[in-house]
């Protein structure tokens, strides 16, 4: 393909700006080519930074914008101070323009969230943004939503966020019948939530070409990989996300403790010490960085506030592979079909008129 | 203290029913000298086995059912055949009747949870049981509740469920005011569900002598150790364990993997046995194995299914001290202080005639 794919980082995101923004886009550079970025945000903190970061500064037009939005601001305060003219809101507006592919924000996450539905409003048919996840698995990767982009779904919100997922694990996974699963708190029909067995009512009733619906799962089949897609409500889906994270780094606290206590395991470590580097490797949040909100008119890709050059790296290389494969179509696609082939079961039946 | 501790043991619930179950005693009582227990089961098949276990055998004794719970059926159907004449029931009978201070099942987990109530009922001013259990964390172990006792709990369950976890704090932890927390997807007092901040405003508010309330938590501070007792709704508190199980398993299988790739892993690992050895142990489900009822009229400890004697071992020993420790008035002395303190913020304000 000869198109370039233009992404906007909103460089002043996150909780390093421009000196974590613009080392990380020139990594992901020199894995794409045809790719190149408008970077939102202070010129005079880009310019200098530039640089030292050469093929970036060669594909690169800078928005000019003092106003960043801080990490701990409440959305509605941002949303007051950052609408129209923040380095959030200005990178939304290339997407929204047409003017970016898609954007990538390390910022504020809630703000994000507000200004990426106020801004870009989603998609027709669809009721609210889902944020989309990728989680590593012992079979590879999964997708989980919604990581807490709205809270309290019902069974048709969690039926679009089945859609959307799979649409998108067509993308990333290039897979043509992604599997998905409802996460529930048992395998049998009859547990759980009843907006749960209603979605799963809806998702086998509609018989979608494109999505291969498995039931429901538990949360250990998150890391089982037992599904490529992973359907839960915003805050189910975030308690398990942070729950797994803070499961893999105590474990990890576990593992250097117990290999540092006496010379024989510190020994045991240097001889295994590729070993470690693999598990490190697997264990790497910054390699799964990259949540997708998923619903939007426009792709929008969330990286961790937290991260360094090669995690934001990450969340650009999602950012890349959402436009360049056409999630936004795909999801287009998949929500118009799945919606003519969907059954409401808690509509009352028709009756004839007495 | 001279007076025995009575347990009433399920022998047929489980994978394995009776050899793990009478195993798993013996282990206890290796621990426990002042233990005895009812043995609730099939006489033909628990005699044999206590000949191999010979401390259980000169501390039981044995009421007889030939009606066992399967493991996989529906709480109503296992009610409707196990009312009254199963293992499980007359195991909770044992303890509804004054003869047995705890009775311990690895029984179905739906199935326990209805007898329990059924049987047991819930405390005088406690609208539902929850299912709390123990975690480990680097800084020990927490507990958490509910993990799916009830699903769909109100401001008023949270805020008995923090009493209750509390008092179960004091036992185990054996720490007189315990830190709670209550589970949301973000410190901030913005975040999160309506109930949930309802329910933390109740806690603020009545002040409690006997629990130290710190505010919301995030899925990854339990595995920190944030706090001494983490409470959630049901649905999410299953979902949050069983992802932090899965996230440990599949940890486990990325090091077995790397481990064992090369002769210099292999050989490393040989030398760091010792260390490995002890991450295990760390990690190891059956250690923090047994999960209590709370809010019911008789302690009753859920033990995992498929645990081997060692697991059951843990689910006894969690019973015991339940028992022995007096959970249950602890835990009514502390509902009946919390609501004699509590003030609902949903009330309507008394207004004055007009």
């Amino acid at each position: 393909m000869s198109e370039k794919v233009r992404l906007a980082l909103d460089v002043m995101g996150g909780d390093f700006g421009p000196s974590v923004v613009i080392p990380g886009a020139e990594i992901a550079l020199s894995r794409h080519k045809d790719m190149e970025f408008v970077l939102v945000g202070d010129e005079r903190q880009i310019m200098p930074l530039l640089a030292a970061n050469p093929r970036v500064k060669a594909r690169s037009e800078i928005v000019h914008t003092d106003i960043a939005i801080r990490m701990d601001d409440k959305p509605s305060k941002a949303l007051r101070y950052g609408r129209r003219v923040s380095s959030m809101w200005k990178a939304l507006d290339e997407v929204k323009f047409g003017r970016a592919a898609a954007a990538v924000s390390a910022g504020n996450t809630g703000a994000l969230m507000a200004m990426a539905a106020f801004n870009l409003k989603t998609m027709p048919g669809i009721e609210r943004p889902a944020l989309a996840a990728l989680w590593p698995t012992l079979k590879g990767e999964s997708i989980v939503l919604d990581m807490g982009a709205s809270i309290g779904a019902d069974a048709a919100a969690l039926f679009d966020m089945a859609v959307m997922g799979a649409a998108m694990a067509r993308v990333v996974f290039d897979i043509e019948r992604p599997t998905v699963g409802l996460l529930n708190i048992g395998v049998e029909e009859v547990k759980g939530l009843e907006f749960i067995r209603e979605a799963g009512q809806m998702l086998r009733d509609a018989d979608l070409a494109d999505l291969d619906y498995r039931g429901f799962v538990e949360g250990d089949d998150i890391g089982k990989g037992t599904v490529e897609v992973v359907v839960t409500e915003g805050f189910t889906g975030n308690i398990a996300l942070k729950t797994g994270e803070g499961t893999a780094r105590q474990i990890g606290e576990y593992l250097r403790a117990a290999m540092s206590r006496t010379w024989r395991s510190r020994l045991g470590y240097l001889l295994a010490r590729n070993a470690f580097a693999t598990l490190r490797e697997k264990m790497d949040p910054r390699k799964s960085n990259g949540a997708v909100f998923l619903g939007l008119n426009g792709v929008v890709v969330k990286s961790h506030g937290g991260t360094d050059p090669i995690g934001f790296a990450s969340a650009v290389d999602v950012a890349y592979d959402m436009a360049r494969y056409d999630l936004q179509s795909k999801i287009r696609t998949m929500v118009d079909v799945s919606h003519a082939a969907r059954k409401d079961p808690t509509a009352a039946p028709v009756e004839a008129a007495s």
